[in-house]
């Protein structure tokens, strides 16, 4: 029996990473599901098996700001085979530098650049030349386009695009030998909601 | 007697910030130079006071890598007036994701991004309405063109120069009232060659 081949979403609790669970899902692929809240994910994971009752579906509960959890969570997934890694998790963040509370401002630098380079980076190490592999990563509108009042946000948005490609609009290879993509959403009119209530940040 | 205002170096030991440095001395700016090799400080400090005698000159060796370095840094200048604070402390890094080193991936976000930000917020929440203050920003040639064997530290410097200015290109309006600048470097072909040799990062 061929050994299964996982995608791993980050932040799929909710907005982006939620409905790319549910693509990928639809396209038959067994899934990791990564975000802090382990009730959306046991949801999402009943909600995924309800129309393909017989797909492997894996929840992790992890807070990426926390570093030692990012390093963790790569540690527990090399049991596994992967195919896709999707990095989604961000939080949004409005304000200006005045009135920023600066832990909040430490968790998006956390969540959105460090995890993030990290877990690329991890993956490329151990993925780079296995056919097929994928790393995907969401950036935002607000990599085009400095949104007046989320500018700390847009910057790391920045960082996300730039690091993945170097024409970013476009899908380009730049980590991976086989295929790196940015994928950019809009912060103010994209299809599907980020859920920032929760957080607090926007 | 007049209170000394201040224009505050990080970085301040090579390269740019060496230079900016003595660029301001020769205004009559007293100087706070930040930086982590105390003895390359003193023999800058000696250089200018060659020059200038009665220029004051303090010298702060800090590693700004570590998190708690910065926050005691700018709460050990509250005693100070500052005039303007120059982010220029930064770190190079060539290499690809599968072969760089994961703490020195660290080191780079740490000191090119989290500390940028923190001391840019920390800065601005004491002297945004204060007259004649200014927030200047190093960042770098990678911020335009992404050299292929140095994305990583490409992307950081998308970073600086999106959360300085809407259009970095120019001197730009952003964060402070009255002045925020972002100035570029070629890591290439700048006049003032960055000593990194000593990082071990290029």
């Amino acid at each position: 029996m061929e050994k299964l081949k996982y995608t791993v979403i980050t932040g799929a609790s909710s907005g982006i990473g939620y409905e790319t669970a549910k693509a990928f899902a639809d396209r038959d692929k067994p899934l990791i599901l990564v975000a802090r809240r382990k009730k959306r994910l046991q949801q999402l994971k009943q909600a995924i098996r309800q129309k393909n009752p017989n797909l492997e579906v894996l929840i992790f509960p992890v807070d990426l700001t926390i570093k030692e959890n990012v390093y963790q969570l790569f540690s527990d997934l090399t049991i596994y085979e992967l195919e896709t890694w999707i990095n989604n998790a961000g939080i949004g963040m409005y304000g200006g530098l005045r009135t920023n509370d600066l832990q909040k401002t430490e968790h998006l630098l956390q969540l959105n650049i460090e995890a993030f380079a990290i877990l690329s980076s991890l993956f490329v190490k151990d993925y780079f030349s296995k056919a097929g592999t994928q790393l995907i990563n969401i950036s935002s509108a607000g990599r085009y386009t400095i949104v007046p009042n989320a500018v700390l946000y847009c910057a790391t948005k920045f960082f996300v695009s730039a690091f993945t490609g170097r024409d970013s609009r476009r899908i380009d290879c730049c980590w991976c030998q086989h295929a790196s993509q940015v994928i950019s959403s809009c912060c103010h009119q994209n299809r599907v909601r980020p859920d920032s209530s929760e957080h607090g940040y926007l």
